[in-house]
């Protein structure tokens, strides 16, 4: 039963066995697609903090809640704190429209879970 | 228990609440934000019910269901009817494609519960 | 020699000519989408004038400069005036973004050429 | 009670239902529309099962979850296997990058439950 | 002077000195997504000719012209004809809606180019 | 004549002339979104230079040139460097796909002329 997990665990677990079910292909180009999106995010010339941002906003620009959840998670392991992922959130809401205002939302539930333990409205 | 609301007023209550997270925040600009997008819509040389129908179709274009709920809500507060909806719906349709559909689905279904009170399918 | 029009004249002819390049085609499906292209326009349970002002509002937020100056043209041949087609814009830009500014700016410039005869920037 | 259906019978109940509620309209356009879209993936130069890929694909890159399961069914009734699903799905996440993974995940679940009955996850 | 040359051959020109430009980096990863980039459109359980009208379709309801008139020639050079690209491209149209009429109307021109000489309109 | 111009210097004098255009207007709310699309890059909890970093990729994954040009120009202002910027438009590529790849190249260009003056191609 996943009935009673956060939302946001409920997640986790679909991301992680769906990438099974995705990468149970013969299809090399899709494991090397993979590969490419974890390494991208590495410390470079960037730091990984600052690419995890990057992602974020990436993702909240084009509407993606699970992409969201990813990259929240990731800049809050790399230590950005709320007003920094509020700040971030803000220039997708401002480059992307109120159209992103519902994935504002999606975000700032994941913060508050990921944060403080408190549970989605 | 949300469980057995209407899924509009399940989509209402999460609205309000994930906007008040998504306000609790030292981002001034974000509030600023919020304030702009109730401007926008308010009677000027268009009048609210136009500014609303234009919400509407661009939320039905860019394929946002939560802000399909929003802007149905309010073009029926401003007195348009059902036929006046799904002609604006074909307009998105038309612009945007095929792949509006299952929005067309969502805001069909809003339509009938706010009109009628039909539940959902 | 086309350089000497205005851009939007090169617009409408580039558009005609393309448009009839498109339907040099055995598809029949494509015929009868453009067909559906007008049809949907017309005077219904919403009259034309709204409907246009939907198709700038659509065009603008998916962001297509040749989508813009078509509808553009149409509501004003439909007799919508400067005010209300800025705040159909203002629309627009709210719940797109800021990312649809450079199709303001381009809208604002057509609009000009077609109501005062101002020249591009 | 729709709880205990896969995923997909449920959006297949959705979508017949849906769709009549759309239909049950004046709007002669919306069903026209609707007529058009099913003309379109009929045999002609290009034949139905490399149609249906093609529907699949631009689903995908523009990560709507219930035209995948549509197009996903249909590759399948046209005899598309599993390898050439995964290499389309590839394409699009080339195409359209990792914000389409989600969808690819979402993918490989209706595949799975359309040619083996396993279950989501 | 590019000035004389047809539109599509200027692309042709652009794209690869852009490519160069784009690849004259420290980013290993960039590199990579190049690399993989080709890969993805080999022949497999799908063969090249499919892969490139996903290509092609992908790339018009995401409504990029550069990326049209690449897949086009990548279509034309495995062998497919004027009708079944007009077919791709209704697909397109259908599931992207009329905002891909202007990009119907790039790839005709491209098309006629290609396959007749024909000057751009 | 601003045709022996670089394209970046074009696009600076058609942008600023545009907004003139743009906020010659009674909407009181065009006047707003315009400021407070200046106040969003501001230094907060994240500084301007990682801002405009995130306004960068938010452009590139929605695919503006003109937004790209302004960002790349305010991040260059900021301190920025090219591999930073590389790096920053390889996370926009990877999550926004291939169809990122011709605006990646119009950013290089840009990059090259801002930090070098080297013409374009």
């Amino acid at each position: 039963m996943t009935d009673h997990k956060h939302p946001f665990e409920q997640f986790e677990q679909r991301r992680q066995q769906g990438n099974e079910r995705v990468l149970d292909t013969h299809s090399l180009a899709t494991k090397r697609f993979f590969g490419l999106d974890k390494q991208v995010y590495a410390d470079g010339a960037l730091d990984a903090r600052t690419k995890e941002l990057l992602g974020l906003v990436a993702s909240a620009v084009l509407r993606c809640n699970d992409c969201i959840d990813y990259h929240v998670q990731q800049c809050i392991e790399q230590g950005v704190g709320k007003e920094e992922l509020d700040e971030a959130m803000m220039v997708a809401m401002m480059v992307g429209g109120s159209i992103v205002i519902p994935h504002a939302r999606h975000a700032a539930e994941t913060i508050d879970y990921l944060m403080t333990g408190r549970p989605p409205n």
